[in-house]
Formats: structure tokens, C-alpha cells, sequence
């Protein structure tokens, strides 16, 4: 499928300049893009690629207004406008409505005609799948699942029972939703499960990567609100709640009962305590532990620099050794005090 | 299922006062709790909180006695009786036995009439399953796994040829048991792969988390005791032993052949080198690096303490001249000392 | 399957001393061996253990020659040389080639006749399957995916549609290849989705360990060159591109668009920023963050030592107050001259 670029400007404006009448079927990077594709520039530093471009048409930041003569997009928000242009000419591709014979689809659950269930799928008992959502291969949707329409979860998702999804929501394969937390009460040493009897719950336009997951509340919900995109491998612990539009980055960790704000932004591997506050609009680094709430908005971090390892020997010996090294200083300053006064 | 309060005590003991001849089918946290649920305190300081609790009882310590006039069991440890009163109210269902018409179970394998295989389970060939185990749709079970009685695969649970389980084990979806160990030969820079030829010996009533991974033995087992509990994402080399009734939270690694003590507490993201020993009864923090044997318990930490961005760049810088720090420091001491000896 | 040593020499070479004929059908560490086994010992100063091994014969590295009589084989790299012995008395069994009738291959997929499909797996359109391949019970392969000869994915694999696979490439239960990469634009505080169209290509003689993931491109595709290694729970970003040879052990995450050398080794719960480039030949430590490019090989660290908690409290206060320490210590130096001056 192929667009002129002023049906894609017509669609989400931006001003369209040496128009050529050029239609447009794929996006690419500036160095790679043919004639048929379109490439963006995000920032102006990157505008000095685009001389020996073949793309057949650029989006460009105002700044880059005037770099070249091909036919081309201005805007704003290169990067927001390209994600645009590429939904548009890459649309997600829908399998067939349907549940595929080799499907397991329980008697008393509830499948959308318009919704599509692919082969090894097993639906349970009670569950419900809205309009147009894709089950795909070998996905375990357990008994009393709610989920919304035009969903997708990949191969091989695993929801447990009585776990409640928006609409639009995707899940990457491997995904768990609705395992039981880690909850624990310890019996003179040994340790005596606590059933966990809340749910997972999901708001809208929510995505979740792959191997990452989620486990049900204690008692409560856990609760991922909607627009919250989570990367692959991450953990989210029981009665955890992430605010919406919160994106947080591969292999990061929640504990239980946190609290996580609206609009944050979490780097990979970063690890956040349990039955803790993060304020609305936190950037927590990669690698950080967040051991306390966090009240107000800012970049927290805590990652140790790396060095050569012979340098970081060298180092890391004094670092088990901080306190001594601060009361030398102290008793230095006491030296030197006398010292001085003696003068 | 209700119980009364009575019961209740009959069974799991404790002090009973004011019983109304309420019954109570469930569980609630206490702001939450409704007239037929009841709810727990754990420690004095929550004990405020119950004043305006509508629970139709309360679980409470000896210091809470006298707090509420509502229903109540005073008991030692709270949250235990709260785990054995939850798990009375809130009975895991058990699937009927049988092995669905979707599942492939081999001509060979042996499977309890009391147990459930689900649709999609796939049971290999000389595979033996315990009486009233349950295992979950989709689930695979390898050549000659042995898997005792009670035990409960969730969805999507991977089992490799000859892993040995004992009974009550439970696991979680996307827990992978028994994949090959990261054991590697190097011929002039290519890997020449070592086969993994030990097993996965779990003992009874350990709990296995989602996508969390236990990898075979090179030559020997990899070995869970009974009682291990470990929590999502967790990484167990080939190898290793973890001693019995030690938990671990999420996101922690274990490497090849490390050996942790009975009894142990491992917070989330801990990384414990290969070839060491943890003794029994060690706690070690979230996000610590245990590099040497532990060789008495204890609490060990190695966590970098977070700060606001600007902040840590500024003491991070150091963090690589500690060494240059500390020569000033002692530089400094030999000055004044010449000083202070001059007077 | 027993081997006499003589036919080991002749395939892999090494000396032969003291061989009184006997046949070995397996292996096991030197402490646990019978007379049936071979074991190995790779480093002089585990030749002490041998004295009392019941083993049928050895292989022992130059320097212990002469530490025993029992039938031996020496060579120059005995870990290497015992990789090729177990894997001659261990061959990956191979199950029948067919397609299982539970299994649900798409009629445009191609599977060689040689190739195994098991039961639940779940072949879709376009994808082919090469020579003596076997994809086993409840895999997932996507649309027009290519997968090479005698490669092994064991139970519950994912492959997005479109993605590229050598020979004897190994993935291991719950890995997941090619979903998508984490790529989203904000708009307003909200996410934009960008369609991940590049694929994940991965080379010959490649190993993904359990639950670890591999992000397709964004509009190029994701790189992981012939004969790299990768164990359990590790990420890979989209458009990261492994160089040949490189081993990475669990936990590892790397972000989008590194690029990562020929013949690395890299620790496990490494974190490598996104954008950036490690030379060929580095070796990064286990724990180890790092921020930007490695331009030449050498070990790279940057862990911080643990210490009993107590311990840990007093110096981590310090790590906060570095800058003021340094500071504290620059006063210093200026007042000590100045009384030096004074003299």
C-alpha cells in the first residue's frame, strides 16, 4: 500500500514542501532509504546525513527546513510523526476471525465473532475475549479473564484466572499475567504459602514485553494503568501499581505494594523497593535502586562507574574502607587546626 | 465456604473474644474488610488502624488485645494464622482428574487417575505423574520425568527429560526446569558446546516462580531441597544447590556450582558468584554482588545508595579517583606530621 | 555406546599412556567416576584428586603426566579435549523425523523430511524448516520464518514471523525471538507505538539460553553473529548486533542499537547502554554498567564490594558525601602549604 504525501500531510499535517507527487510504501533510515521510502531526521545534528539520501521523502525538524530539495515533511516532533507515517504504511497485519480447530475454547467462555484464536490456544472456563482481539498459538487464557477488544497477545502468553484487560492491549510472548505473588509467613523456618487472592488488572492501550511478569495481589489488585508500556523480563511483584503512561525499560524490578507514579520513566534494571512512593513524573536511571519514596519529580540515580578492571582493584578497595578514609580527614582537620592556632 | 470463628480456633489455635457466632468466608485487608470477611494485624503500630475497620473479625498480637471490642483471635505471629486462616477460605480449586483430549500424553508415560493433564500438555515418553498433580495446559513434560504427588504446573511450564521432582512442588508459568547449563570449551576462539548430563532434583514443597530458569547438571544435579522458595526471573546455574527452606526474590542469579546454605534470605537482584559457599541462616540485601564465601550468617549488602542525577554525578566522579583520594590523604598526614614535629 | 581409548586418540588426538584396553561409556567428575568413566582434571592443582578416583581412565594436562598410572590421556587442553569426549558418549538423542498429528503445520509452511515437529507445535505460513531440524512440543514459529538445518528449539520457543535462523543454532525453552522492540514516541505524554519492521537474524552454531529475548529491528533488523552464546534471561534490544563468538552469561541486558564485538566475554547481569560500541576481544565483569563505547579489548568493572550490613551502612553514607569529602581534602592541602609556607 502506497501514499502520496500529501494524503499522508492531509492525515497528520505538518508542511509539505517540493512535493513531487512521489508515493511512499515503507520507511527506512536516511542512509538505507530508496526511492519508494521515506526517512526522518529527528535532530538537527543528523540533518548533515541526508545529502547523499535516496530516500524518495524526508520528515524534517523545522530547523531542517531548507537542507534539501527533496520532497519532504516538516514538523515539530520528527520522531512522533514518523511513528505515525510507519503505523500507516506498516498496519499490523489481522489474521482471519476465528477459532482455529486445533484451539481449546471451553464451552462456557465467551469469544467476539470478530476476534481470532489461533491454534494450540486454551480458553478457560468463563473467560471473555472482546472484538477483534488475536489469541495467538499456544496462549493460555485461564478461567474468568476478562480482556477487551482488539487486543493481542502473542505465542505462548499465559494469563491466569480472573485477571481483568483493556482494550487495545498487547502482550509479547512469554508475558505472565496473574501469577501469585511472592507471599510468605514463616512456620519456624519453614515457609507457609499466603493464598493470593487478588487479581491483575490492566487499563487500556497498556503493552508488556516479552518474559516479563506480573503477579496477582495478595489481597488487593495489582494494578497497571492504561498507556503503561513495560520492555521484556521485567518483574512487577504482587498489589504493585504503575501509573498510566509510565514506560519502564528491560529487566527492571518492582517489589511489593510499590507505588509508581504517572509519566515516569524507568532505565533497564533499575529495582524499586517495596510499599514505597514514586511521585508522578520520576526518571529513575538505569541500574538505580530506589530504597525510599520519592516525592517530587527529578533523575535519580545510582549506578557505580565502570573502569578498567586493574583501576577498578585499585579503587574499590578504598570503597570498603570510606569511613576510615572520612575520619582521617576529620582527625586532619583537628591536626591542622591546632596547628594553625598555634601559630 | 464459611467459617465459624470457633472453628477457626479449634483448628490453628489461639485466643478467641467476643464471639458474635459470626462466620466469615473470606479475606480483607482491614480498611477494606466487610461484615463476613476477616482481617489481620501484624505489628502494634497498625493497630490504629482498626478503629473504624467494618471486619466481621480480626486477627490480632498479644499487644492488640484490648483494642477492638470486634471479634477477634489474639495469636503470637498474625500474619502466620493469617496464611493458614486464608489458605482454609480460599482452597485452591482442584480441576477434575483425567487427562483432556487435547493434551499428547506417550504410550509410555505413566499418569496418576487422580491427576489432570490439560489441554495442549505434552508428556514425553517414560514421564511418571503423582497422584492428584495438576498440570497445566500447554505445559511440556520431558522423557522420563519424574513428578510426585500434589504437585501444580501452571500454564506454559517447560520440564526437561529427567528432571526428578517431589510432591507439593508448584510452578509457576514460564518457569523453565532442567535447560542445558552455559558450559562452554573454547577451541581458538570458537565455543565447542559441553553436554549437560546431571538433572534438576527438586525437593517437596519448594514454589517456582514465573520464567524463572534452574538449569541441569553439567555432570552432577543441580539440586533444590525441600522448602525453597524463589520468586520470579530468577536465574539457578547448572549445579548449584540451594539448601532447604531459603527463599529468593525476584531477579537474582545464581551461578555455576554455588552452593547456598539452608534457611537463607535473598533479596531481589542479588548476584551470587559461581564455585562459593553460602553458609546456612545468611540474608543478603536486593541488588547485592556476593563475590566470596559467606562463611557465618549475617546480613550482607553491596548496594550503591541512590541520589538526585546532579548530585550523583558529582560524587560519582570521585568514585573513580578514590585511589588518588585516598595517596592525598595519606600525603597530607606525613605533611602535618612533619609539621606538627618541626614545632 | 562404549568407546575404547585408543579410538578417542585416534578421532581427537592426545597421548595415550598406560591403556590396558579399557572402554569408557561415559563421564563424571574424577571424585564420583567407575570404571566404566573417563574424567578429566584441566588444572595442575586438582591433580592431587586423583590419587583416589576410581575412574576407568583420565585426561590430564602436560604437567600431570606422570601423576598417575591409570589409562590417560594427555593434552594440552584437557576441558576442551573432555567437551569432545562427552559429547562422543552423549549424543543428543534424535527423535523421529515427521510431523506429530497434534502438531498444526500451515499448508504454505515447508519442514524438510528429515525434520521433526512435535506435538503442539504451531508452524505458520511461508516458514520452512531445515534438514533434521526438530522444533519441539508447543512451539511457536511465525509466519515465513527460515530456520536452517540440525538446529534444536526445545519446548515452548517463540519466533516472530519473519526472522532468520542458521544451522545447529539451539534455543532453549521460553526464549523468545523477535518481538517487538521497545520503540515508542511521546505525544503529549502519551506513547506512540512504532512498528518494529526489521527481524532478528541470527547466524550458525548460535545458543539462546531459557526465557532470554531477542528483539526484532526497528527498521533494521537485530544482528547476533555465528557462534555466539547466550545464557538464560538475557535481553536483547532491537537492532543490537552480537558480534561471532561473543559468550554473555545470564541476566545480561543489552540496550537498543549496541554494538557488541567478535570474541567477547561478558559477565552475567551486565548492563550495556544503547548506542554504543565494544570493541572485539573485551571482557566486562559480571555486574557491570557500562555507559559508553570500549574501544579497545581489556576487562572492564565496575561492581561495588559488598560488606557485612553494618559495614555497608557506615561507608554507604559516605558514598553520598564524596564530593564534600574531596573537597574537605583540597581545604586541607591549601592550608597545609600555607603553614609549610609560614616555615
Amino acid at each position: 500500500m502506497a501514499y502520496s504525501l500529501s494524503e499522508i500531510v492531509t492525515r497528520f499535517g505538518g508542511e509539505l514542501l517540493d512535493d513531487n507527487g512521489v508515493t511512499v510504501s515503507g520507511v527506512a533510515p536516511v542512509e538505507r532509504a530508496g526511492p519508494q521510502e521515506i526517512a526522518f531526521v529527528s535532530q538537527a545534528k543528523y540533518l548533515r546525513d541526508i545529502g547523499s539520501s535516496q530516500a524518495g521523502a524526508l520528515i524534517l525538524p523545522p530547523e531542517g527546513r531548507d537542507s534539501s530539495r527533496c520532497p519532504r515533511i516538516v514538523t515539530s516532533n520528527p520522531y512522533l510523526y514518523f511513528a505515525r507515517v510507519s503505523s500507516l504504511l506498516n498496519p499490523e497485519p489481522r489474521p482471519a476471525p476465528g477459532i482455529h480447530p486445533a484451539a481449546t475454547v471451553h464451552a462456557q467462555a465467551s469469544v467476539a465473532e470478530s476476534a481470532t484464536i489461533a491454534a494450540g490456544a486454551v480458553i478457560g472456563e468463563g473467560a471473555s475475549i472482546g472484538a477483534r482481539s488475536v489469541i495467538g498459538p499456544n496462549c493460555v487464557i485461564g478461567e474468568h479473564v476478562a480482556l477487551g477488544d482488539d487486543c493481542r497477545l502473542h505465542g505462548n502468553v499465559t494469563i491466569y484466572h480472573h485477571c481483568v484487560l483493556g482494550s487495545r492491549v498487547i502482550l509479547h510472548s512469554g508475558a505472565v499475567i496473574g501469577s501469585d505473588g511472592f507471599g510468605l509467613a514463616n512456620d519456624k523456618g519453614r515457609w507457609v504459602k499466603i493464598p493470593q487472592v487478588g487479581r491483575v488488572v490492566i487499563g487500556d492501550d497498556v503493552e508488556v514485553g516479552a518474559c516479563t511478569t506480573i503477579d496477582r495481589g495478595a489481597l488487593d489488585d495489582t494494578v497497571i494503568e492504561e498507556g503503561v508500556k513495560l520492555d521484556n523480563l521485567i518483574q512487577v511483584a504482587h498489589n504493585v501499581r504503575i501509573g498510566a503512561h509510565t514506560a519502564i525499560a528491560a529487566c527492571t524490578g518492582i517489589a511489593g505494594s510499590a507505588k509508581v507514579g504517572k509519566h515516569c520513566m524507568i532505565g533497564g534494571a533499575a529495582m524499586i523497593f517495596g510499599h514505597i512512593e514514586i511521585a508522578d513524573g520520576v526518571r529513575i536511571s538505569t541500574n538505580t535502586l530506589i530504597t525510599k519514596s520519592l516525592t517530587k519529580p527529578g533523575t535519580y540515580t545510582s549506578a557505580l562507574p565502570f573502569s578498567e578492571h586493574g583501576e577498578w582493584l585499585r579503587n574499590a578497595a578504598h570503597l570498603r574502607n570510606l569511613d576510615k578514609l572520612a575520619h582521617r580527614i576529620k582527625e586532619l582537620e583537628k591536626r591542622i587546626s591546632e596547628l594553625e592556632g598555634k601559630k
